[in-house]
């Protein structure tokens, strides 16, 4: 099973593809890297291309999850808009594939995959470098972000198929 | 020539398809409506709904120029989110085809079309209806408000082309 974590942006877009197979010991780093476009194209050319290349992804990595980063406005005014509209991009993009499509917030990835919500931007990237035994840590931040996406998503995925087979036993039968 | 008017929105994005011809006394609408996607399916989902409908309406209208809303956080934080992911969309459709992308902000489509920044939804479809000699007011409101985005442009597209013309002539030869 492939789970894509992608941690959308306009200028660098990470993306991390990691592999599951039972009985491995831990998560395979298949891609990982940031697609980008450049900031001196005006925005909907940018958006355009970031769609091309997000297209080209997918096909190439024909992921069955996708955990894309849940973006807020109050973080950071400036670049708030991009971020949204890029991340509008990549989930319609997952869910236009059939992909099962996930959200996570940045503090539950961080508590997730460093055990608190303080966790700054280097140490995700030991993390990730420990938990998947890459050689050297995963460059630049926004690929390793991708990457603790995908890892906070395989933390919550057994809770997330217990909840929907309690949600699917208790449906009316015939609902 | 086509111009496109696109109000961006998740529940209902408002698109109107305006003819220009030489000699014409008033724009034409081609096509005036909006795209809906339900309130009941996930976001991803719905977004790749909206995705799919804009590739279409591009392909039923081939618009030369497309005119995006550009939206803004301040002003309704609910569903700030879902506007931005749905502008990002039509931005990165419209692009993709080689149209030009033009965005405005309410107010000066309020004050282009109307005369003033503060004029009702209700007062803009009752001008969209006379500009564009409709037998009824155009409904909804999204509607409307995509037309008088699209007005707001044929109003404003002489003054960009004389300030394009003067950018280049003013660009050093060869540059």
């Amino acid at each position: 099973m492939f789970v894509l974590g992608i941690d959308p942006g306009l200028s660098r877009c990470g993306y991390a593809c990691l592999e599951v197979s039972p009985g491995a010991r831990q998560p395979r780093a298949v891609a990982l890297g940031v697609l980008t476009t450049p900031p001196s194209s005006p925005t909907p050319v940018r958006l355009a291309e970031l769609h091309g290349e997000l297209v080209r992804l997918f096909d190439e990595l024909t992921p069955h999850v996708v955990a894309v980063e849940h973006v807020f406005f109050q973080v950071n005014r400036r670049t708030a808009m991009s971020v949204a509209q890029a991340s509008g991009l990549a989930l319609a993009v997952a869910a236009g594939r059939a992909c099962e499509v996930v959200q996570y917030t940045p503090n539950q990835v961080k508590e997730t995959v460093a055990g608190y919500g303080a966790a700054s931007k280097k140490q995700i990237q030991a993390l990730v470098q420990a938990r998947l035994g890459l050689a050297r840590p995963p460059r630049p931040f926004d690929a390793a972000d991708a990457a603790a996406l995908a890892l906070c998503h395989l933390a919550f995925a057994p809770l997330r198929r217990r909840l929907a087979a309690q949600q699917a036993s208790a449906a009316p039968a015939g609902a």
